[in-house]
């Protein structure tokens, strides 16, 4: 129940310790046109460079910069959390030139903000954004920054590593250029893997590059070339048991259906939200855009965080996550992601927590949380 | 039986499927520790920041370049096949002065090529060769070539992806700065990540960059803080299940020793090639410098090669590898490496081939190279 990896399928399990075959095998080249075509049912995209990089969604971020931004391009991002941060440092070891835009940690960009920044910059070649920060538990609103983007001819870069598969997220209709996830959240798969979709102006920008991609090993020049369905050309060796994994990761989200799994998410996160109200934990984002797969919360004061959170793991076998960046020692980050967001894991994390912050003579306060989660699911 | 990935053992198909815990888990951090000190046998070295980088064997090259080379930094480059003209992409894509040298594809260089480079160029600050070449089948010593480095104060950088647990490699005796490997070799565990070593005048020259490294993911001034024993700062989520399979799979190189695990890759492929040459197939790596690990053959006239492999892969289940670039269509790799190193492979290989090359009223090939692989294992 941290931030991820979340936990995973025994189906997933069996898949990831299937015996080998080549890089280059028919058998793994339907594979992967098999898994493309579940890909794009999940990012709900027509998109044919539709792919996954072979690292984790770190390396998927990457990937999406280093082959969109030329050295001098202007890069618009916006930060309001960890991985905006993140996605700025990219911009600057690509030769990119930064704008950014800032929100307090937790708060989410109103489209306006974007136009704005755009209006001062009005050479800006791309925007960047998170959908789900993972560091905060804020979920920013897209619609209208995709549309932005085209009138100004902008691409739209969105990190979706948070949000795939476990939120609403329509990368054609969101009029989204470039996405990438990871493996480890909603998708609930072990990590190394990053999803990938360029949509057709993205495609062209690439085609269109001065200059060499930086990376050889993220080089989607080339790399386009070993997912093309006709012909397949070695670029390097797929990591084939991370790719079995991924295959079935998202046959199990496809047999379960995006819309009644969103609503799974939903679900149990205002169940958890209830509870952990009861305990006296607030919640860290902006009400209206908050998460359901990573709940943010502030820790009272008082609570020794660090240490309860071992006694979580130590004696109760759960795993939360502490902050990270400014937020940290200051909030908790529980994830209900993909196989994780269940009442059953609800339950547990409530009752543990209840026990824990109870001093030895008071009944327990679990009794609270339960009993405002049940409310929840009731209802 | 291909350029790998090769067979893997049931115990790493196990420890792949283990339950996921989070990569900033006590339980992880100690296996990664004990990965370290099982990578630093493997590597023969003592050096500190012995890692595996998240992605697959060309990860580790990028990874091995982007952070060595600056901008303007003379390179020389020794290319005698597919990799080495890799690594001459890289220095271009990371900002490197190339100097070059070349030897036909299948002949290894002598020491004094590279001194006489070195010559020329005085002001090179790298030289990069490759141990085993995959595509070519050729081993090229590397003893003397680390000492002329030394003197010319130059960081020697050495692809190890396929002789790393298959032959003799002495990082810290070679006087090896930077050495990395892929997982689906010698190392007999599925792709997906790049063991990676670096010494003491590798590690001050990281330190004393007067630029960001290009790459954020690859970025060893961060990475090597999640590595660090003492304080392990998160840097991007590690591919869990991975680490478990690198780990148990190096655990099974150290109990059978690197000394017996050597000299079984070099009986069978004695064996493999007794019995391929009986077949008709001459060796087509320079005599001498012959990799044990990766047996490269002409493919003789009239035989269509990938027909061939095609037949092997559907009617037999057996994979060998075709040539690639220059050598495509005129070579077979045949890979015996970790777990496909075995008796029952090159038999195997030897007979069915033996069937496909006979034509119908003729009494099989096979039996004339079994003899000759059997005459190898008695003697």
């Amino acid at each position: 129940m941290g931030p991820g990896p979340s936990m995973v399928h025994p189906r997933v399990y069996e898949a990831i310790s299937c015996p080998l075959v080549g890089h280059l095998d028919p058998l793994f080249l339907e594979l992967m046109t098999q898994m493309q075509q579940r890909l794009r049912q999940v990012f709900c995209t027509e998109n044919q460079l539709t792919i996954a990089i072979s690292g984790t969604g770190s390396a998927g971020m990457e990937a999406a910069f280093v082959n969109l931004v030329e050295p001098g391009d202007e890069v618009l991002v916006c930060v309001n959390g960890v991985f905006g941060n993140r996605m700025s440092d990219i911009v600057g070891r690509v030769g990119g030139t930064l704008h950014r835009i800032d929100r307090p940690w937790g708060e989410v960009f109103d489209p306006r903000e974007i136009e704005e920044a755009l209006e001062r910059s009005p050479e800006t070649r791309i925007v960047a954004i998170v959908h789900a920060e993972t560091s905060t538990g804020v979920c920013q609103p897209l619609v209208e920054i995709g549309r932005i983007c085209r009138e100004r001819d902008c691409l739209l870069i969105v990190d979706a590593v948070t949000s795939l598969a476990g939120i609403e997220l329509r990368v054609d209709d969101w009029l989204i250029d470039a996405c990438y996830s990871g493996t480890q959240k909603c998708l609930s798969c072990p990590p190394g893997l990053a999803p990938l979709t360029l949509g057709p102006r993205a495609i062209e920008r690439l085609s269109r590059r001065r200059t060499k991609v930086a990376s050889w090993y993220l080089d989607l020049t080339m790399i386009q070339k070993y997912w093309a369905e006709r012909q397949r050309t070695y670029h390097h060796t797929a990591p084939i048991s991370m790719n079995y994994a991924l295959h079935e990761a998202l046959g199990l989200v496809l047999e379960e259906g995006l819309e009644p799994r969103y609503a799974r998410h939903r679900l149990h996160s205002r169940a958890l939200m209830a509870g952990l109200e009861a305990l006296g934990f607030e919640p860290a984002a902006q009400e209206g855009h908050r998460l359901p797969v990573l709940n943010a919360v502030w820790v009272p004061d008082g609570i020794d965080e660090a240490q309860m959170r071992r006694r979580l793991l130590d004696d109760y076998n759960i795993e939360i996550g502490g902050g990270l960046g400014e937020l940290a020692g200051k909030v908790w980050r529980v994830g209900l992601m993909g196989e994780s967001a269940s009442r059953d894991n609800v339950h547990t994390l409530l009752t543990s927590l209840g026990e824990l912050l109870t001093s030895n003579n008071e009944s327990t306060q679990a009794t609270a949380a339960l009993d405002a989660a049940r409310a929840i699911y009731v209802s």
